[in-house]
């Protein structure tokens, strides 16, 4: 085993910051692809930079974000955290008491550890569910939790979705919708409502997943709610800073449905292609992915040293160092998901041809089979 | 009693944040004075802003980020911080147990509520020091944190500095000094050492104080202490992102003692004038102050409705209002100092005269007597 903590993943991820550094530095950007989905970008012009200062950015910035944000998520008001995982602890610091009780319903295992370990933080109980069958809200539970649509992109569907909002306004609990990927993926994709709109007292999204924003959280809600969170969040921290703030606005102007809806077809040709070879890439909303163990099994990996999951981290950084390839396995924060995704809804996807990209995994493959 | 609670804060800094924007759209940039010292910046180019993507921007910034922080603040490592209350919640939450054992010295009480704050959530033993003479340090303790200048920029020395490092040291135990602006007032304007070159394990500052960086902590020290660091902050979202690493290495790289030190002639100019007519002004190592209660007492506010704070706070949205002068009390975060401070070596110091600075401190006060 070669991955065994938070602290070797923080080493992982510096490790694959090099090989990005240098595949710049040789080659320039162009020949690195950013298939994670997760992008982000920072689409200010000169004359919005000079604002960005600690008091009078906010000031310019909040504004435009209010009616942007609102106009993306929903609710009354917004408030810009500086990630997602920062949203979630800052709600549940606002909203669980010490020793209290959260529930948390998802299409499938695991959580987004930000969540437990929030929970865990207060000393909370926690209970995960996956079928609607079997949950039920007690009315001692403090909040609620609904993860729109997974790191691997499983996605929640509508009916499930406010049926776990019904249960849990029966007892007057608030629920938090996690849609770090979900506020895209469930509207655009999926046809769905927003979360606020199928009843979700507050909610939160990743601005750089699928989307042109920065690695961020925007939460939306009801505005006793949001205040909440928002005086938790500054007491400890947790909220974006002006430069992200700005960029969140640009993001939200750019963000335009029918792309994310275009990238579809690319998709389904290039997971049709592959499924003639493997047998282990499964298609996502936007994009294909490899589940920890899949390919290791397929390719019947013999060496005692290497876990599944240390095989996805290894295939990761082939696919950077030799391809320029990145995917999150070999730059995502501790506890990210060891899952492959090829996200053809990302920008850089445009650079290369589903022929191009097919090559690229065969040959990353290739040199998984002789580890 | 007006301002009661966070959330209050909360409610207060958003109206302060409106009358900016109110200001910025009549009058333009030009008229709005920021005398907190923490105005920030955002000195990029535009060829450093189209490296600003979420995996990329931290593999090209990362770099600079070390050589440039190791240069301010010694130390193996850094690492940079959403805040610096981030930071410090970060180092507690990798530093010290559940019911462990926290010792605080500082100059003057009160601390920065960030370090109460985030030992309260691992349920720690907490005390604070001021007298070095009662200063002990018990083989039981987890952490030692020393402030180095606290938040009216009351100034340790650096014999009870080294005295402090050298106590918990005898006993194995780490120190973080939180350094916020006294990484640059110890050094500048005291001639004191780095604080790493003094013995500490760790030491964060605020890179938007008393230098033109962005809202935001930098950390540096030992290496092993900052992976630890790292890991938590990264699970919780507590790490700065790449627009705001961008930025702190401009404002290193602009940085320059020199500036700090010359705003002192100004600020002994304005301070020799002020005290002629008012008892309530103070000095600060760079510029002048009043403290909560000094200017009620002095104008014996007759208000049964106003506390001593409400009068500050008060005063401070005049200032902002009516003199487009910036200071904390009206926009700063839940918790910070209620005290009035006119930074002098703040780069917007620069747009008035002394006479022009007193003339609208007159007025302001003027303003007050009717309240």
């Amino acid at each position: 085993m070669l991955v065994t903590s938070s602290l070797d993943e923080v080493k992982k991820r510096e490790s694959a910051l090099r090989n990005i550094r240098k595949i710049i530095n040789q080659d320039t950007r162009k020949n690195l692809y950013d298939f994670t989905g997760l992008s982000g970008g920072f689409l200010a012009t000169e004359s919005d930079l000079k604002l960005l200062e600690t008091y009078v950015g906010p000031a310019i910035f909040e504004e435009k974000l209010q009616k942007e944000g609102i106009k993306h998520l929903g609710g009354e008001k917004v408030f810009a955290v500086n990630r997602t995982s920062s949203g979630i602890l800052a709600t549940i610091l606002a909203l669980v008491p010490e020793k209290g009780f959260v529930l948390h319903f998802l299409k499938e295992h695991p959580a987004h550890p930000s969540i437990p370990r929030s929970c865990k933080l207060m000393h909370a109980n926690y209970l995960e569910y996956t079928d609607i069958d079997k949950f039920r809200v007690p009315y001692d539970v403090n909040l609620v939790i609904i993860t729109g649509s997974t790191m691997d992109h499983q996605t929640i569907d509508e009916k499930t979705f406010k049926k776990v909002i019904n249960l849990a306004h029966k007892e007057n609990i608030p629920v938090l919708v996690d849609d770090a990927s979900g506020a895209r993926i469930r509207t655009a994709i999926f046809n769905q409502k927003k979360a606020t709109e199928l009843g979700a007292d507050l909610v939160v999204t990743s601005t750089d997943k699928l989307m042109k924003g920065p690695r961020g959280g925007l939460m939306a809600g009801k505005e006793d709610l949001i205040d909440l969170v928002k005086s938790k969040a500054t007491q400890f921290g947790l909220e974006a800073q002006p430069p992200s703030i700005l960029a969140m606005v640009k993001g939200l102007e750019d963000y335009n449905p029918e792309n994310l809806r275009s990238s579809l077809n690319k998709k389904t040709e290039l997971f049709d292609q592959l499924k003639l070879k493997y047998d282990s890439f499964q298609e996502t909303p936007t994009g294909i992915m490899v589940k920890e163990g899949d390919m290791y099994n397929e390719l019947h990996c013999e060496n005692k040293d290497l876990t599944a999951k240390d095989f996805n981290f290894l295939w990761s950084m082939i696919l950077l160092k030799k391809e320029g390839i990145i995917t999150i396995p070999a730059v995502g924060m501790p506890g990210a998901s060891a899952t492959i995704r090829f996200d053809i809804a990302s920008p850089d996807s445009n650079k290369l041809t589903v022929e191009e990209i097919i090559k690229k995994i065969n040959s990353s493959i290739n040199s998984l089979k002789n580890v």
